[in-house]
């Protein structure tokens, strides 16, 4: 039953979130004196910077998933819950669970991520393609998929805009889909679709800004642009989204894309569990921390990652990014540590190191800190080598760097599946949250 | 739009189909002067013997699944259809698709496999979980995997039979599922599930006859049946399921066993297509077909694998197995050939290459011909060799062949995710068929 509040003698951490920042801090203390429990409503780790691989058929689902028990197998002080996080009785000290019993905590650390942010754009959360998730990434490949066996059966399909595909936001995510989504119908879907002209198909990145990857150097931007445009992108910067429907989306000025697919990529707010919280917030709906990451008010609750607010020191705020989330856990949890040893608590400093964002093949932008700016072949290389190291899990690490080397030998792509195993009869799970969860607005721990 | 009859010179050969038999007719006519059409209501080739690695988290759903248009990439004339076959019309030599126009054809080979036969058990059909597609696959390890999150969360549930597994059927699918559902309880959850204990889980294996693997040597039987004790697995022969319930089975005698998942591994039937046509069947609904494979009446319309009823040239008919497909679907391509150069056809001659079952690390049981009997560790090497010959496509091979390394070695399982892509909001494929699939009892091409 895990942690016992009766019988315990060792302060309990419970951890909201399995992502970088949740998975970081559980890391921290997974030897120390302490009982954790992580909660998240997924049974697996995601490594989000890889997803738009499995929605473009690179990576299998298992590469960017890793089971969160498979990371504390030896620890055996840390605990699992999957489960969906409704809300925190920040005086009781307790974190509420949709059909389950609630958990007591000592020390908590909030790191619930985020969740797509539609700007309340009409139609664009019903109908357009979040990448947030695994299962997103999944159903956007079937989606994917599916529109090319559609057309191919019925050609006259395509000029009713089935072989469009929309990608709104030109951050990193957008460049990356709208790269990978180029090189699979080029280079993978023109040899598989032998009576179809895939060269019809149009892929259509729209940015609301004057430029590509705002948070980039400028030339990285430049260079991306340049990139995605000899890769067949049509890049529309200066262009927002106005309305989406079923079969097309309208820009502003009131041009009609016919469409069956806007993948949304244009910005993040926190998950729904920040607003659930009595504190205040910030941008997006973030929660606004002490520079300690501890949550005004309650010192013994933190706030790391995606769902944090928090101050860069010189006036600013830090963006929402892997390093921010998994320096910010290791923070937290070092704070739980100093607190139960009665030792002052530190602020949290963000060492910077970089963001990079990949185009397609030996196509990338790297800005790394003092200034390095790398592009092209070095700049892929150096992508594709810290994502191996990132990457949680050896397995992962080994299947992941088997895969990308087939596909580059090959121009093949294993996992070009169309799965729908929900699509079948579904036996409940008793007393669980198995039920199809529709409300992906939820809170996202 | 593929084959064009207005303006075809080639003959046009139509494949219903993608399993072994299709697959291996497909690819036999391939680099010959035919137009080539295969359809599945998949696009992957499924190997079906590994399923239940999938589903008990060993492999990745694309180490079995292989696309089929990837297996095609350089075979210009050979296309494909992403479609369910819902009726052939056999004077106007035309299959018919759901939502699709129907395709023409000039030769005819039916290669669409069989479905679970749940023999009117009530309960059965809606509540069991078979293991004949990925989907069902996944589905299965997602709710094996969810059951124990379940246990995990409230352990009372484990009275009620939460973590008790049943498995009907003594035959290879039955004897390989329950033992590699026994080891990932045993050397895998062990490890997993630190407030549980997993050693509470019951797998009982349910066979009607009166020892496992009927169609095996008797000793083979015996030595499966002890290496499943071995591993914890209750093993109950001359016993009979009469009816299955969400929260328990009824077995012959009245003796109720309380279970949230029944795995169905009892017996097969053909496919619902094989009714559809006017024609003879024989056992489990099958087509009976001459000697060359061809439907009485009907020339030019063979059919292979596990939707035929064959003749084994000695009285008896031939059993439902990868090789009889295989060999089958590259006699009736011969045959296609033949008739279109006008040579006599030929009779259909199986090579029996033997059965194998597998029932864990180092054990295993292989029957090959000429006596040869093979046990433990040699059948184990046979069959993990076997398995990555007859895997479709290099990567696969060399996928698993990775995984099955790396679980070997570690005790680890790392698809072991609970993915449910299908229970997001949906966005219709025009004209397609897209939507969810439930009636699991449709034609299975």
């Amino acid at each position: 039953m895990g942690h016992d509040p009766e019988v315990a003698v060792r302060p309990h951490v419970v951890v909201i979130g399995a992502g970088f920042g949740g998975l970081a801090a559980a890391k921290r203390l997974e030897d120390e004196a302490v009982d954790v429990t992580v909660i998240d409503r997924h049974n697996y780790h995601t490594f989000q910077p890889l997803l738009y691989q499995v929605a473009t058929a690179g990576l299998n689902t298992a590469d960017v998933g890793y089971a969160v028990r498979g990371l504390f197998r030896r620890q055996r002080r840390v605990f699992f819950r999957k489960a969906q996080v409704t809300g925190i009785d920040l005086d009781r000290r307790r974190v509420e669970l949709r059909d389950l019993p609630e958990v007591p905590y000592d020390h908590l650390i909030v790191a619930a991520g985020s969740r797509c942010n539609t700007f309340g754009i009409p139609g664009a959360d019903e109908l357009a393609f979040p990448l947030y998730t695994l299962e997103e990434a999944v159903r956007l490949r079937n989606h994917v998929i599916s529109l090319f066996e559609a057309a191919s059966a019925e050609p006259g399909l395509v000029a009713e805009g089935v072989l469009t595909f929309v990608v709104v936001g030109g951050g990193p995510t957008g460049v990356e889909v709208a790269g990978a989504l180029a090189e699979l119908v080029e280079k993978v879907f023109a040899d598989d679709f032998h009576d179809l002209d895939v060269h019809r198909s149009r892929i259509v990145l729209v940015e609301q800004g004057d430029r590509l990857l705002a948070a980039f150097d400028e030339h990285s931007g430049t260079y991306a642009r340049a990139a995605l445009e000899r890769r067949g992108v049509e890049v529309r910067t200066g262009t927002a989204v106005e309305s989406v429907a079923v079969d097309h989306v309208v820009l502003a000025g009131g041009e009609v894309l016919h469409t069956r697919c806007l993948v949304w990529a244009a910005g993040v707010q926190a998950g729904a569990l920040a607003q659930a919280l009595p504190v205040a917030r910030g941008r997006g709906g973030r929660i606004v921390v002490h520079r300690d990451l501890s949550v005004p008010g309650y010192p013994d609750v933190y706030c790391v990652g995606d769902i944090a607010d928090i101050d860069d020191g010189s006036g600013g705020r830090l963006p929402q990014l892997a390093q921010v989330a998994i320096q910010g856990g290791r923070h937290a949890a070092e704070q739980v540590l100093r607190t139960i040893e009665r030792r002052p608590r530190a602020d949290f400093h963000y060492l910077d190191k970089g963001t990079m964002a990949t185009i397609g093949r030996r196509a990338a932008v790297a800005d790394l800190p003092i200034g390095v700016r790398l592009r092209g072949m070095p700049a892929w290389l150096a992508w594709l080598l810290l994502h191996l190291v990132y990457l949680v899990g050896v397995r992962n690490r080994v299947s992941v760097f088997i895969n990308w080397a087939w596909n580059y030998l090959t121009w093949d792509r294993g996992p070009r599946l169309i799965l729908r195993p929900e699509a079948l009869p579904h036996t409940p799970i008793p007393h669980s949250d198995a039920a199809p969860r529709t409300d992906q607005a939820g809170t996202s721990a």
